[in-house]
């Protein structure tokens, strides 16, 4: 396994990858890797020749008062993993690296990138669209595979690819979780004790929804009432959101139809976890 | 010489052509082709194995009271004249094809997008960005060559490409002119008898600005007055903006130093011409 820091051999060795006709796997992490992670690895390795995973906190898609500088880095740990899942570039650069000085170039999806976890984080998918951008011009991936759990991103992400033509397939990965249900997220060891028992609710709510749809509930009204009072059951949860949205618009559904997301983000003091479920045709 | 129409064709071909290890050249152009996109096509020519030339009317770059419509187009003529350069592939998308139904995703340089002709057009650069980084997905170029005439474009592009890690070298033409010296322009036509004859005032003004300068004056202010009384001797020529800026961020020089770009935009009626002397280090 190869760990890379410069962006310019990243791009050198992607393209002498693909000019020997092999296929590349990317899998974009912040580190701090978990089982979410691993299995999204395991995805990419079925589709390709090499499998390229990145380590970068990247600074543009955290707001001003959010958890970039008490982020968890662990490079050697993260290593660690990747050796044991085959993977064959670990591309690690700087901020730095990243973000030259003079930097002023940024990627927008307009729209999507302003509704759900876009209203109380208003520049972060702008920061995922740019490093997304700059990492498949560096990685030059032929299938990049992202997690469920940001079921957002990877719509937007979806539509960047489609709106400015990257040649790169997205490939989805299902929602990796904790024995008791919690969906598994680095931000989760910022969790006390007793939060980390409380924040089951949010897969607890989820679950709920969907006994409701099995059982023939269509409104999405009553879905998300008793969705909220699940999760304000926790006495230390405070609701960020709780949507039933079309996930091709991301706009409220009243009724439920052949596709839906729901999301929910809820905060335990400063610690914002989310949670969804996704159905597509 | 081979004209594609269909986005993905396009790129599936560029991919494979890449794939037998030969370098693409890229021209990108919106049509009504003259000298100066002939120019720009011999010296890709010379850097590339296969070249490819597109001809889009980008609607994203144009604003809602421009020339969009009366946009000069005929595509039989291009056509012939891209045979006679040995061009290889043209291609040729509709506003369809490369704008789909909700299409929403844009690429945006701050900063040296708002100055110079961002004032008077403040979408135009946002177009420009976002169609060349489609293009670029999709023709895949090693080396794309853009004209000296539109100089704060080059100069933006060079900063996307440098801050999303696009792998293409990008390589600027000289500016073409014709005998009287206008710089050759697809806008040239709209002129009438009149504003023609009148329009030789904006490379008159640089070349008066040039023997100032190797004459021994510096101060851009007295230079800016002298380019400024040249260009208002034609009765017609309304200025749009005069200006003496470093070509690293568009900020005005107060002393001309080693590098400076002398930029002018000079409206005739409705006509919008630009031209301007740029050194670089």
């Amino acid at each position: 396994m190869k760990v890379i820091n410069s962006a310019d051999e990243m791009q050198k060795t992607a393209e002498s990858i693909r000019l020997q006709g092999k296929r590349i796997g990317f899998v974009p992490t912040m580190g701090y890797l978990h089982e979410g992670h691993l299995s999204l690895m395991r995805i990419a390795r079925k589709q390709c020749d090499t499998l390229v995973c990145s380590i970068f906190v990247n600074p543009t898609q955290f707001g001003p008062d959010e958890d970039l500088d008490r982020y968890p880095r662990d490079f050697d740990r993260d290593e660690r993993f990747c050796r044991e899942e085959n993977v064959d570039i670990v591309f690690y650069p700087s901020a730095k690296e990243m973000y030259p000085s003079g930097f002023s170039t940024y990627v927008l999806v307009e729209n999507l990138g302003r509704k759900l976890c876009g209203i109380s984080r208003p520049t972060h998918f702008r920061g995922v669209t740019t490093i997304v951008a700059k990492l498949f011009n560096l990685v030059k991936p032929h299938v990049a595979v992202f997690g469920q759990k940001d079921a957002q991103q990877f719509l937007i992400l979806k539509r960047m690819v489609r709106d400015l033509n990257f040649d790169v397939d997205l490939m989805m990965g299902p929602i990796i979780r904790e024995k008791d249900g919690l969906a598994m997220s680095s931000r989760n060891r910022y969790l006390t004790g007793r939060q980390r028992e409380q924040a089951t609710v949010l897969y607890k709510s989820l679950c709920t929804a969907e006994e409701m749809i099995a059982g023939g509930e269509k409104k999405a009204e009553t879905i998300l009432e008793k969705v909220k009072t699940v999760i304000t059951s926790a006495p230390d949860a405070r609701i960020d959101y709780v949507e039933l949205v079309d996930p091709g618009n991301l706009e409220p559904l009243t009724v439920i139809g052949d596709s839906y997301l729901i999301a929910v983000a809820v905060y335990f003091d400063k610690t914002r976890l989310i949670d969804n479920i996704l159905k597509t045709d």
